[in-house]
């Protein structure tokens, strides 16, 4: 059993929660809570920390079988855990890289999402998540997006992190205009867009790009969009937040699509 | 100038900051920051205090002409704020009462929201700031729903709080059934319901229930509705964010209704 905050093991992961780089260079990321750790996919799954209490619990023996375990103590789990109620339970789990090419593959008329350095981890979550049930094929996103292995991003997925892929670019402008090779159809959603966004058909191959909470989409990448959609809207409001306009577009083409 | 943290006024504000209770008992609340400030109507603003060095910009002093100001030194306003990068002015602001009758009249075919026990601060200031954004004329609350007034609602209903009208009621049941007798249809969002939301008419009068984010609607409040009405969501998603799935609902019916 680990018991002292200086064990290697604990230090790496307080260093895995909290930092970006860290995860980056070991390419792997931290999930906390019994819920997503039972969805983690199997082959991703490198190690399970568990906290005394948990372990002695032997209905929660269950869901360690066949897995690499190290029991913690209480109270060196609860310093090394990201949330107020640790469920005593977490693990260090593989990043998965996706291509775009593998994406796309078997896919008639791909719907897609374009993200443009959001910074919200909470935004980033519910995208994801959102996404998912839309029936998105995939998320690129700009490199100075928020991660989306930041613990309140993963929390935030509600799993959806393992089974949406995703891609960071250097130069999302680029991903855009491979987009457009490929005969995907780029909307940004614009305030001064004149089509609404509920006049344009999503039936066919389709990427929404979304742009940050307070500045939207750049220039650059809204004039390499293919068309320019607009979501009015009544009363004083100015824009809406990044996950609703995104859930809003993105149910509107399923609803098409269905 | 107020120089001390033990100054009556600046303990009044820690405590409407904090406590829910304070501010119902005072019947106000703080709003912070300049763009929240501009937004404050006239006649509910009661007291403005800002920064020394928010003072001393004379782009400021316009921002407070004929305003009542409390200056307070920069430690004391940052000890106060409720955040971490404090703007250095907050405010005073009366609450506002609404009567349904109130919030129906003039509304031949109203489009309403009724919120049971949301606990989420972002979730329910997203929720207005969207509801103003998709024409919605009102929002009804059960009690144990968070409070409005909390700062970080406020904030993140982007000044929709001032202009969505609200009421809190501590028998939604009840309500939910003088809307029924009202002639509104309530439609309750239920993962088990057999019709699409998108297969309703939502350009008659209609009130969407939307429960809480973790268990949902209760079965009481799931029994009253007229209707039931399901997302369907593709992949593995359980459910959606509960201010998702109240933007998806809301703007589907301004689509209809446009």
């Amino acid at each position: 059993m680990i018991n002292s905050s200086s064990n290697k093991q604990i230090k790496n992961l307080s260093q895995l929660l909290k930092n970006a780089k860290t995860r980056r260079k070991q390419r792997v990321f931290v999930v906390e809570g019994r819920k997503m750790y039972q969805e983690v996919p199997e082959e991703q799954l490198l190690m399970t920390y568990v906290s005394e209490s948990f372990y002695a619990d032997p209905e929660h023996r269950k869901l360690l079988e066949g897995r690499q375990v190290e029991v913690v103590a209480d109270r060196i789990f609860a310093s090394v855990s990201d949330t107020v109620t640790p469920q005593g339970i977490l693990c260090v789990v593989k990043q998965k890289e996706y291509q775009l090419e593998e994406i796309l593959k078997d896919q008639q008329t791909p719907l897609l999402l374009v993200l443009e350095n959001l910074q919200d981890p909470g935004n980033l979550g519910t995208i994801f998540r959102t996404a998912e049930a839309a029936g998105v094929q995939g998320i690129l996103m700009s490199d100075d997006t928020v991660d989306i292995y930041n613990p309140k991003v993963i929390r935030s997925t509600m799993g959806s992190v393992y089974r949406v892929p995703f891609i960071y670019t250097a130069d999302l402008y680029e991903t855009v205009q491979e987009l457009k090779q490929r005969g995907i159809c780029t909307y940004a959603a614009h305030l001064k867009a004149e089509k609404e966004y509920t006049e344009q058909d999503y039936r066919e191959a389709s990427a929404f790009l979304i742009g940050n909470e307070g500045n939207g989409l750049s220039d650059k990448l809204t004039n390499v969009a293919d068309e320019y959609i607009r979501i009015s809207m009544a009363g004083k409001v100015e824009s809406l937040n990044a996950a609703v306009a995104a859930a809003v577009l993105m149910f509107e083409a399923k609803r098409q699509r269905s």
